[in-house]
């Protein structure tokens, strides 16, 4: 390998306190969006009309959440992940602001915590990841931790640091943007669903129904498209020899097809505000069917608002499974072979 | 299911005169343009160039006719086919005004007649669908039946009413866009074809000869881009235990197809005005390779205009079967199983 | 075949001198870009990012360079290569302007020379193609030629003319955007790599690493894009009889994966100045699986310029053979079968 080949950090190369600037910047435009929904069919309002987006007090339609979260997020992998066995979780994301066609996303990444597997080939690495815009505004700011391999088995590490995560993000501490107003007269006909806020009950159960099959040119579309360079969604042939045999598709491609899917029974779940947590607790490949459920765990108020409320929610995916008898983890914790998300988010829904 | 799911409408959810106002409106913006592009690879040179747009008399490339249909469409089905057998013809499809990047559509139907089959298991909605701008004026008008399931094969529905529909819509009824202009030098150098208005005569045939495989990644794309949401285009899973054993290809991506196809032939036929009729005879799926022929069935002018002129045409799409014998339906009106479309349309065409 | 449809010129249709202006212009839109990003992952970062872009001096992020090559190539094949066998070669490409989104291209060709072949079944067909923006200002210049079918074996054609073309493009004879400015701090952080022009060695070899396997939807995406006609990319029917049994994918679309895959050790190269050579040596279908490996042939300075460098450029991508060894022609010049294209051009790099 040249010298000017980028092969990726190894676990040794990290230090708590490091701060990296990511590659590449991009412009986001209605081309990706167009994109985007093309390749997850997803159908809520405020991204899909301009007109929509004013009627709530938005200047347009701002592009999906998700977007921005796998474009800030496939900066980082050529730094952080390249040498990955395993995205392991996400923690304490939020949404700052919306980010519209025509803005420029840049990413970076603190390094917060590591610690050594006890089979010394290993360690975890914990990121908090940065999103801004051109302005350097924050976007969007998140933890992961990833399995990232040693160099060198025998080499000696600093002491383990393991950060203190929140287990969810208090709902004071979302964003909402500041002019989003559901106040005047929601046009329930128009996104889809009658069924606001005030309708939805802690601990109720959503099967989504619908499920989607999945093609390889369709998730290597999405994961270019977002700039991630994970070698293990692209190339077949080192794949073919690996440990699935094949090409493993990118987790957050399961998260934009759940949230698609989730519309049908979310139709005004419009805004992701933050992630709690999530773990891709199984692989998916090209030929499955994606299909999903959905769990209200919690519900917020706005403060001071009487048009807006946080919706927390569980979002589990399967493959070949459809979700009527909602399949989860055992008491013990061990999730069914073909559970492969468990996603834990917040939204935000107009009140009755 | 949840409450909150949507199980689309069965038929005795239907009322003659119901007005149904369709969920989502959608921004159409370069990127659709730009996707419909890479999926049919269309070349007519009014949707491909601004300046040969402008040099028509429009401000810029409008949306491809077929793009607007789609999308219209594709609104309709969670209230109208979700819990359709089969999409069994369209009528009195009129093209009202351009559609450029910005607009937002938004889409309702009129429900206008309904007939219980024989076997009470199902009946035919015919609905009116209108697709409307962003001012809210109309830009596509059809209509379309479906065979609908009963929620029970039981109940008890009101009598038949079956509209009265026609067999082609007037010329004196389509629209043409009124700073259309074809009377400076027209480039047919640009356009593709030599071959004008008056070049064509009512009765002659053409094969278009190239064909086109379809990958299951494309038709769900494609599927996706138009928020159509019917589940036997996407769910491998339930489709592999179902009717045809694999997903099924949305019709219009046929009719899509077949028109880019038709280029071959047809160059100058810039936009459509109308649909006079359209069904889809045979099933598509992934692998098959589309060809078309087209028939010329009528020929008008356009009144007090010397440079436009409006040609009725007959596009026939087979799978795996070159057209160079003009593959027709036999007398009796039956299909051979390799024809999968029979679309009646009008198109705008230049005169020499 | 109808008349009206287009059967492509043979050999005998051909004659030096000959100026054949292609069919269909087309208005390229940020659309286009987002779709080349999904297709081939690139991430170099003027193509990348407006704000990147404005701080090298350019108003914003141009289209990628060989978007524009595909998308002027695309128009030529209807006229000249329809009834080709094989795609030869390219020589004497120069880029002369940046293309931005909302820029309509135009092309045109001249037949710069004619050769039969021995068996008098084709002949070589050499043209000069040139494409043009809005303002018909030229923006690419290329050679390329390629083998033709004859109409009739039989026929007499005039003697063989063979343009006597450059081996490469000379450094001084190459278009640099005159508003291109590296003197500023040039962000390295943001561009992927430390490595400028200076750090480069004539003679360096360099293995991309990556590998990227293509799919059928993926490259009839591509080449639909380009609105490139040519039939043995789309058409599993009719080539399922032929030569290879099977879909062959467009040259250009292997130079733009080798292209983005050549990112991982070539990051600052961030503009294509020039096309020196380029051959197809081997086919490429989908399963297969692009690597890419380069080799620095020469470096030129910039005059009066300080911050800019040159560099001559050979690309080699394989399928399915990972570049560690390099793997090239022997010494009679013949390639291994895993080796699918030599290609020789000019990147625009800035200076330490």
């Amino acid at each position: 390998m040249s010298g000017k080949t980028v092969a990726g950090n190894f676990f040794e190369d990290f230090h708590v306190g490091q701060r990296i600037v990511h590659a590449t910047p991009r412009t986001l435009s209605h081309g990706d969006a167009a994109l985007y929904q093309a390749l997850y069919g997803s159908r809520f309002a405020v991204q899909s009309s301009d007109v929509f987006a004013q009627s709530v007090g938005l200047p347009k339609s701002p592009l999906d959440d998700l977007l921005v979260f796998h474009t800030v997020f496939g900066k980082s992998v050529p730094d952080i992940s390249l040498n990955a066995v395993a995205n392991l979780g996400y923690a304490e994301g939020r949404f700052l602001r919306p980010v519209y066609p025509g803005e420029t996303l840049s990413a970076h990444s603190e390094v917060i915590g590591l610690k050594e597997n006890s089979n010394r080939q290993t360690g975890v690495v914990y990121v908090r990841t940065i999103g801004t815009n051109e302005k350097d505004e924050q976007v969007l700011s998140y933890v992961r931790w990833v399995m990232v391999r040693k160099r060198d088995p025998e080499s000696v590490v600093p002491a383990a640091v393991v950060p203190k995560l929140a287990t969810s993000v208090a709902a004071a501490d979302l964003h909402v943007p500041p002019h989003l107003n559901f106040d005047t007269l929601f046009g329930t006909a128009q996104s889809g669903s009658r069924h606001l806020w005030d309708d939805y009950a802690v601990g109720e159960k959503i099967d989504h129904v619908d499920g989607i099959t999945v093609e390889e040119a369709e998730h290597m579309m999405a994961t270019r498209l977002y700039q991630n360079t994970a070698r293990v969604h692209f190339n077949q042939f080192s794949e073919g020899q690996g440990r699935f045999g094949r090409r493993l598709i990118y987790g957050g491609h399961v998260i934009s097809l759940a949230r698609a899917i989730s519309f049908n029974g979310l139709a005004n779940a419009l805004l992701i505000a933050g992630i709690n947590g999530g773990r891709h607790v199984n692989p998916l490949f090209a030929g499955d069917t994606v299909f999903a459920w959905s769990q209200v765990l919690d519900k917020q108020p706005l403060a001071h608002r009487k048009d807006i409320g946080l919706l927390r929610l569980r979002l589990v995916a399967t493959k070949d499974l459809p979700c009527g008898e909602f399949p989860d983890k055992d008491d013990a914790g061990a999730y069914p072979e073909n559970v492969i998300l468990d996603f834990d988010y917040w939204a935000v829904m107009p009140r009755a």
